[in-house]
């Protein structure tokens, strides 16, 4: 019922997944590990000597080849070629020199949110549910978080009235965390209209929108939607880029890209960034090069669009969702009016509500009963609005083991309907 | 004079390199590039391999391959690996469970600290001077600071003193940073004496000692001296690991490694280790499973002792002191007796002491007139204490600048010597 923390909500599913090993897995949001043999050693070298030969020619150093097993510079070294690929792949048009390369996405948002949030009555939106390590790296960095009234069917309402709130106490919304396309945990994408509002809301408000877009590209079908930082004019979005869903999450490659002014300040952006360079210093001093150079290899042989590198995985995830949906209507739709679930046109999760209460213990008796692992929606919460709602992930299930999960599951839910109802 | 920024003193330096580029610089503390070969891509490619292969065997996963392009365990995946070489060549024996692997050791200190010193009348005391990035982590992790006094040759009595002025005013001194081997900057040593003395002072005071240990390796000549932690019996100790000067910076794979019992409470452990890990998923979620491979498999090929391995690097840096001290000895010790300078047995720095005042702009002006970069000590301190010393790296240098280094920084301290006469 309340917000879990990310390490709390692991070991819990390790250790569900440990006693129950014949269980199959819906819990996991990682990305599928089918295309580990591509990066093969061989081929993550290869990455690696591409970028050092780039490197050669372009950055001006004294030896033959650049040093990449030293430091590195505290704001790294692919800041170009991540700004050729927002522009590429995303529309969002940046100089390298507002790109911060940081150890994961996670970095980027431990170094974010207290430099946005300095003072003890600033704080933090959050949806509700939201991403644990959104709320985990806010409370580690000292930040107040406040989650969005569910109240309204426009995001935007809600921020609105969530800053009213706080300023009747003393207090002020300065940041916004948000996952504008195919969401954690929920799957939902916000469509244009509703991004404009939100940043119209948030430029008014001078409130920073750090949008965190992992699974943006992992689109099935219907139109692209541009990202809140490819619309934003008036300066206030941060956009978090992670490359742990498009290239490999051993990478720990993130990054945070600023806006070209801070609400029409430039100086305070430049400050901003002073501030993030200057604390990521202090936290990890700065990024592999190692990963780095991996990365930027393979930006560089992709002509910095990884579009085509991700269609085999978009495939992959398309044909899970489109199996997992199948199932849900086969199995689920017969047993009651009042199972409900979401037909995302992208991302890795599937939102289903059921007529009963599920928490961790369900989460044991189900894989107990039923040989399925599945993440309660209220591990994702600040309240008790996601307790009969739960979490489907597609993205990292072997494909044959779709229809018997969602069989399992399906099975899991008649019987506690009928339990409730006898 | 005031305490420098670990950002501020980069940007600074790296100005100064830029705006001098025939200048020698003895102002970098990083290892020598001259080994970058031997870690060329091929090498790098064969650790990960050997690791792999040791994974696969060890660690029990379903698939043919460990899944080393994933998210991995918050804690890490080499604790074992490490634990090995810290009994090997630290004689320091631990249990994988206590060895918390981070993105370098600059991510220990981030976590340690406002894990140790949570409520705003906890201190962590410093050397004066110390390491920049340690007074750095503490800021950013809203850990307030004190260095100890300097009045007293015993730094025991130093840390003492400063629990006694710290408990005086209502705050409490709970965790002390210490270099005890080959000190950045000032290169000194703590005898076996002292670190006796220092251990009880601190087990009786109960202050967690955070013992970094970048250097302790590189030891030219002279008998060993174990590190705290292989002393420590009363558990207040812990031993902060780093593979940036032994390997290689860009791995960015540190380790803290804590004791048995906190002040003989294993509970207390056990709750500091779930603090560190929970703040570790919230910070950088998990360090790179791609470098800590690369670094598993060097500990794998060289049975655990790092001390083979660093032997090329370690004879430079030997013949690079005895180099620079000859060339001290010859070109410094003739204008005044007032000059001195330590003569460190390992590690990478010369501390000098000169009879005039040494800040940032008699950088530039030394970087001008003789072609030489040093670092002011002042940089690292917290008083006036330090403002007529400079610190003298022999690390990072090519060993046939050093001569023509001291050389003109002889004939800079002469004419500021002279001017200063006439």
């Amino acid at each position: 019922m309340s917000f879990s923390t990310q390490t709390a909500v692991m070991t819990f599913l390790n250790e569900v997944a440990d006693k129950y090993p014949s269980a199959i897995s819906l819990a996991a949001g990682r990305p599928t590990d089918q295309f580990a043999a591509t990066l093969n050693p061989a081929a993550l070298l290869k990455l690696f000597s591409v970028y050092e030969s780039f490197a050669s020619c372009t950055h001006h150093t004294t030896d033959k080849r650049p040093l990449l097993l030293q430091y590195g510079r505290t704001a790294g070294i692919i800041n170009d070629l991540v700004a050729e690929q927002l522009r590429v792949d995303d529309d969002i048009i940046v100089d390298p020199e507002r790109v911060l390369i940081t150890a994961g996405c996670q970095e980027a948002l431990a170094l974010c949110l207290p430099a946005l949030c300095p003072s003890p009555t600033d704080v933090v939106l959050l949806r509700n549910p939201t991403y644990i390590g959104a709320a985990g790296a806010a409370h580690a960095g000292g930040v107040n978080v406040y989650p969005i009234p569910n109240m309204f069917s426009e995001l935007a309402e809600g921020i609105e009235l969530a800053a009213d709130q706080l300023r009747a106490t003393g207090r002020q919304a300065r940041a916004l965390y948000l996952i504008p396309s195919f969401d954690n945990p929920t799957g939902e994408v916000l469509d244009q209209a509703q991004r404009s509002n939100i940043l119209a809301v948030c430029a008014r408000l001078q409130i920073v929108i750090l949008e965190d877009n992992p699974y943006g590209m992992f689109r099935y079908d219907g139109a692209a939607v541009k990202p809140l930082a490819a619309l934003d004019e008036a300066g206030c979005v941060i956009y978090l880029s992670t490359f742990s869903k498009t290239i490999a999450p051993a990478m720990r490659i993130g990054a945070a890209t600023l806006p070209k002014t801070l609400f029409g300040d430039k100086s305070a952006r430049q400050a901003l960034w002073q501030q993030l360079v200057q604390r990521k210093s202090v936290l990890t001093l700065n990024t592999s090069q190692l990963t780095q150079a991996m990365v930027g290899g393979l930006l560089l042989e992709s002509n910095c669009s990884l579009r085509p590198w991700i269609q085999p995985a978009l495939n992959l995830y398309r044909n899970n969702r489109d199996a997992m949906l199948r199932q849900l209507q086969t199995e689920l739709a017969p047993i009651s009016d009042s199972i409900h679930w979401t037909r995302p046109s992208g991302g890795f999760f599937v939102s289903l509500d059921i007529p009963f209460k599920f928490d961790s213990r369900d989460v044991v008796d189900c894989a107990t009963n039923c040989d399925v692992i599945v993440m309660p929606m209220s591990f994702f919460a600040f309240d008790d609005s996601q307790d009969q709602r739960v979490r489907l992930s597609f993205s990292a299930v072997e494909p044959q083991q779709i229809c018997p999960a969602i069989t399992s599951l399906a099975q899991y839910v008649a019987s506690r309907i009928q339990h409730r109802a006898a």
